[in-house]
């Protein structure tokens, strides 16, 4: 239920990192993408042929240690349709391989919409009688900037199949504070900042959806590189699982995440891309055994923090 | 440069509609989807080619009267890769057919990912030295929730490719206040709604994208069942141009979007998608007929409130 199944993956391996699968093709080795041009030239298919060897390659490479992935959207559709095959086939088979699939497409729009965006994603979509699942994935990342009624329809259908989503609340980038550190009004009285309203929401609308260790099936996204709004919200949403991007490339420490988990080191993921998926390009040797090193680096890095913390 | 292309189709046709394409399966007739499922079983595969035949039929009865259509990414997505397809084939017919393609996404993520959606839906996109375009069309719809650097990657493609972005800024659905109503501090002095907030934010980092109608080429989505912030919105905006959802099926009415366009009858286009593409559930005869009796009797009720305003 919610992030049971993903939080007792980061306890069986004892690392709480998700490998986040961003394609650009400036990060896959010239040979993959060499040997598909030589067989369907410079196309598209060529280009999504070679993000699904890169990124089975990097799956094989970090099941074992690493309990999930967070495939990013954008990269994929940047390949057009042969794109979405090569997103559809990294999700199958990193489920294949035991691990969380995360997709991060920050998906949002209204009712009836939204409830299409989840049966995409978390749900089924019928024809004539047969059900298929357009995506075999665990989570999706989604935008509440319409409000509740562009959420419940992804929390139907988390319970319904044992999924979850997780909402921008306060994001990674320079600019998140343009809007989200805005004060805002708070009912009745005060005012707070409008990505505590975020996050008051989402935890509201979702609070009957509780698992085991108490998460909602609804996360909240929380930037490594604001460890002082992490704080904030660690402590205001008890039960909201955290996924927090912007560690390594972007400039979060180890230290700057430990924030975002709760006193007993549980509740939130850390994800990582750049510097794991293109770890090859500052090691010799091969692009599976430099994500690997630089992944048990991570690792080790965030246990320690967390050992200290807890 | 901009909205200009789209501005002048609406002036030639004298019709600011903007078609959705949402094709929810249970809105295309069955035996176009039997055909399919005849041949290829009851597949996504079959469900995406039932989905290109139902759109190129509404393109064809539509694209001497309506300037636009608009395809909702979520009912595509919900097909898998194959629903992609659809939505490329989709996109080339209404484009070789002389529309304007506004492709609902409302896409949105931080820098580097924010440059590979616009790759994606307005740029190119690298395979060696071949240039691809994986998806043609005009415009994209955006969030803004993550700030102007999540915006900025879009603004530079649209202004190197004559293409354009729209931005939630306040939505049609009931739901939509709930974070978008909320009052903000304004720099320096007082309060705004976050809303307004949002649409000077847009204005102002595209300001420098003018075309000659005095439009930049990042709009706003406003929708028609709140017509009072529309005005609020449609003052404040001088610059921007709206995409209107919410017509018809949602509620709202022709005289309601009326406060959207500018005192000209410009800077502006309504949305309607239900109501048009399955009209043919309300009455006898062909779908395509349905959906262009229907999308004459939205460009008649249309004109008639802008002449009275004008």
């Amino acid at each position: 239920m919610a992030f049971a199944r993903l939080q007792e993956k980061i306890d069986a391996l004892k690392n709480p990192t998700v490998v986040g699968l961003d394609p650009d093709l400036a990060h896959i080795p010239g040979d993959i993408l060499d040997k598909h041009i030589s067989h369907l030239g410079e196309t598209l298919e060529a280009a999504a042929l070679a993000v699904v060897e890169f990124n089975t390659g990097l799956i094989d490479a970090l099941c074992d240690i690493v309990p999930a992935v967070k495939p990013q959207s954008a990269y994929y559709e940047a390949l057009g349709p042969y794109g979405n095959l090569a997103l559809s086939k990294t999700c199958e088979y990193a489920k294949m391989k035991g691990m969380y699939v995360i997709l991060d497409g920050k998906r949002n729009d209204i009712g009836s919409t939204a409830a299409a965006y989840s049966a995409a994603y978390l749900g089924t979509v019928k024809v004539g009688n047969a059900e298929h699942m357009p995506y075999n994935i665990d989570a999706l990342t989604v935008n509440a900037y319409l409000g509740s009624d562009g959420i419940k329809p992804f929390i139907e259908d988390a319970v319904k199949y044992d999924k979850a989503i997780l909402a921008l609340v306060k994001t990674s980038n320079p600019s998140a504070g343009e809007l989200q550190d805005k004060m805002v009004a708070r009912q009745g009285d005060g005012s707070q900042t409008l990505y505590t309203a975020v996050g008051d929401l989402i935890e509201k609308i979702s609070i009957d959806t509780k698992d085991k260790f108490g998460y909602t099936c609804v996360g909240a996204v929380v930037g490594a590189t604001y460890p002082e709004e992490s704080r904030i919200l660690r402590e205001r949403l008890k039960h909201t699982f955290f996924l927090v991007p912007g560690y390594g490339a972007q400039g979060g420490s180890a230290a700057d995440v430990a924030n975002a988990f709760d006193k007993d080191g549980r509740g939130a993921i850390v994800n990582s891309s750049r510097a794991i998926i293109a770890a090859w390009k500052k090691q010799s040797g091969d692009y599976t055994a430099a994500a690997r090193e630089e992944a048990i680096k991570m690792r080790d890095e965030l246990r320690k923090v967390l050992k200290k913390s807890t």
